[in-house]
């Protein structure tokens, strides 16, 4: 098989061809006054993207399934989330460049606004700056409960890593995160064990306990009296989600798919995916996973990929952030930004472009929805329809009709000729 | 059930309706300068059955799947290959009617091109013609390897069986023929066992000492100093593939759907996968799985047949073989070709004619390929829709949207009446 592709690769054909997958993170919606942000936004580059592919809808995990933003990427990279998804900790914990040793448990932790410890008023403490979240990062960096350690590491804005590290501890604990829609309030949630053993007990306790701790010494820290004199949130707790253990045994996708393959990205979240699937991280100055992100730079960074990758997967978070926040007119400014910045994409030549999003943040809603998403596939080979406008309603009627995202890797290969044959 | 049947024919209803499924074998492609063929051929004929059809585009095994003839076959009668594929030679044999005995190994041959015995230069020997591989073939009709015997049977072109008979033997070893495409040279493969058993090992090491005595014997043969003279390839070597043991316990198609069921093909391979499901194959001189086939002979035989079964497998083959030569043209001007001898079945009543490939194999690759291919039921009962080019873009807008070859009969028995209830 390996004397076969190489040889294939001797005849110069379509071992040629790149792959560049661009995720705009939650750019999908729902209508708002009859038009999806997709629908009302000015995107000539989207739309000749559209014009000259294959076009349809995906469900990123099943239909009336809400998908997180790591299940949706596995699925975008091909890997079933329901068999690869060990909780989001390990991807932020990977994604930060976090080295993390076994039987260590990995959390994604949002700093977030409480009132009287126990109420959170804002999940993310007002969109707080990375300098005033590592200043507050600091005091908390290296906090023991009992006998176990835990490692707090901040890493952009109102995010960060924390690592459990202890004999006998599990990553079998819930949420302390109540993951309410912003704007809304609601209670601290207590960690407690997900299944009988003695080691998920202690975990969730030593959590419980170290939340405790945590809010204690922030709530007084001087950086917090600055932010109330400034009128800003206070970031005076740290929610926790997704805890998870290291990486197991995951195939790495260019073993799985004879690819080799990088990633260009500015969230912690995308990186970490990234590296749990084996791609390559591009580090990109000025990608920061915020509508104020550098989409030249990532761009650019993207297509000098192209020339030593065989796939490269551009993630752009913009429109996610935006929508999470309810903001519509944001989200058509910044999926308008978004086209712009692509327009050089356009040129490429020998590559396969596949445009889609992760999954659809409802502006509506505040929150990821279980609606498919808008995708087109375009480049040699593909059986260009007649959908002509990328959104989520014209892409409804292209020829590719709804597929799921574990479709697409194998479709990819399909067109690279790379897919497996059954029979003869 | 058999009386409810027989109160049904007395009514003189659906029981009168007859089936036709054509197979326009690997005629579904990906567009070469924008069109496929199917888009490129004037077809009024397929284009009458889409105007009067429900369209769809149907996977042949599933996404990202590259289906071989033998496999989408089975999947277009309703049986899931995943479960009732065990290689390709016992299609082949049965094709050729060769008689199989419990113990056989069943394999399909190519007569092919080496250079210094192990370089593969062409896989079907310049596509020889059936005269010289029949003069060829009475060299190695019977050889004995230690204690095995093979028995090598020619069957059309460069297409042959071979049987492996002796005691402890096993189907369970690699191919020989390195399935290179046409145009690029690729080394002879070592069969090896493909699992632990000492019976696999036992054949795989036969079939490869057979394969360099075949290749001593066809080398030195005066058919191959006649075609050297003649400047045609050497037909000197046998490449194997599809080891496969004698069929087991496969339902009889009409005993699965209540249909008599007959196979109007000219290759083997077609005729065999009729067998193994138990349909009668209508013999049709002229019918040689080639370009140069008598198309309207078997489309008359499809005429007689249906006035005896209720079924008839049609099977045109020579799209499939100028695709896999790589050329465009002539992949048009034969689906120009089918469409005149398609035309009396336009007349027919009472019959639901289902058109479809098997597969898409793909001008450009010279090979089969993963995608999708385009659909059209025609017949009483149907909801048409508004799709009136047959075309893999257009039908992929039609009613049935996307379906997998597995669904056909069961929609087909659907519109027949006969589907089974779940419920009251």
């Amino acid at each position: 098989m390996l004397l076969k592709r190489l040889l294939f690769k001797s005849l110069g054909e379509k071992e040629a061809m790149r792959v560049l997958l661009i995720i705009c993170d939650g750019m999908a919606d729902r209508p708002v006054d009859r038009k999806t942000p997709l629908q009302r936004a000015r995107k000539p580059t989207m739309d000749a993207i559209a014009e000259d592919s294959i076009c349809g809808i995906s469900d990123p995990i099943g239909v009336g399934i809400v998908p997180g933003s790591d299940t949706a990427h596995l699925a975008l990279f091909g890997y079933d989330p329901y068999k690869y998804y060990h909780g989001r900790g390990v991807f932020e914990a990977l994604g930060a460049g976090i080295k993390l040793y076994e039987g260590d448990v990995a959390i994604r932790c949002n700093f977030a606004t409480a009132e009287a410890g126990t109420s959170i008023t804002d999940r993310r403490a007002g969109r707080i700056e990375s300098a005033d979240a590592e200043a507050l990062a600091a005091a908390i960096k290296q906090i023991k409960i009992r006998d176990v350690d835990f490692f707090f590491n901040h890493t952009v804005g109102h995010r960060g890593v924390l690592v459990i590290r202890g004999a006998a501890i599990s990553p079998r604990i819930s949420d302390t995160d109540p993951h309410q829609p912003t704007g809304a309030v609601a209670p601290l949630m207590k960690s407690r064990p997900l299944d009988a053993t003695e080691a998920a007990r202690r975990t969730a306790d030593a959590l419980n306990d170290w939340t405790r701790k945590v809010n204690e010494i922030l709530k007084v820290h001087p950086v917090n009296k600055k932010r109330k004199q400034a009128k800003k949130q206070q970031a005076n707790i740290i929610l926790c989600r997704g805890a998870s253990p290291p990486p197991v045994g995951i195939p790495k996708f260019e073993e799985k798919y004879g690819l080799s393959a990088a990633c260009v990205a500015g969230g912690m979240l995308y990186k970490g995916v990234a590296k749990y699937v084996g791609m390559d991280v591009i580090p990109v100055k000025g990608a920061t996973a915020t509508p104020d992100t550098n989409l030249q730079a990532k761009v650019s960074a993207t297509l000098d990929a192209l020339k030593k990758y065989d796939f490269v997967f551009l993630h752009i978070k913009g429109c996610d952030m935006v929508s999470h926040d309810g903001d519509a007119a944001a989200k058509v400014k910044f999926i308008e930004r978004i086209d712009k910045a692509l327009k050089p994409l356009l040129g490429l030549k020998d590559t396969l472009i596949i445009l889609t999003s992760d999954h659809t943040t409802a502006v509506s809603l505040k929150a990821h929805s279980a609606d498919p998403v808008s995708i087109a596939i375009m480049g040699d080979g593909v059986r260009v329809d007649r959908v002509s406008k990328f959104d989520e309603v014209s892409c409804a009627e292209g020829g590719l009709q709804k597929i799921n995202h574990l479709d697409i890797l194998p479709i990819v290969l399909g067109l690279l000729g790379k897919a497996p044959m059954f029979g003869t």
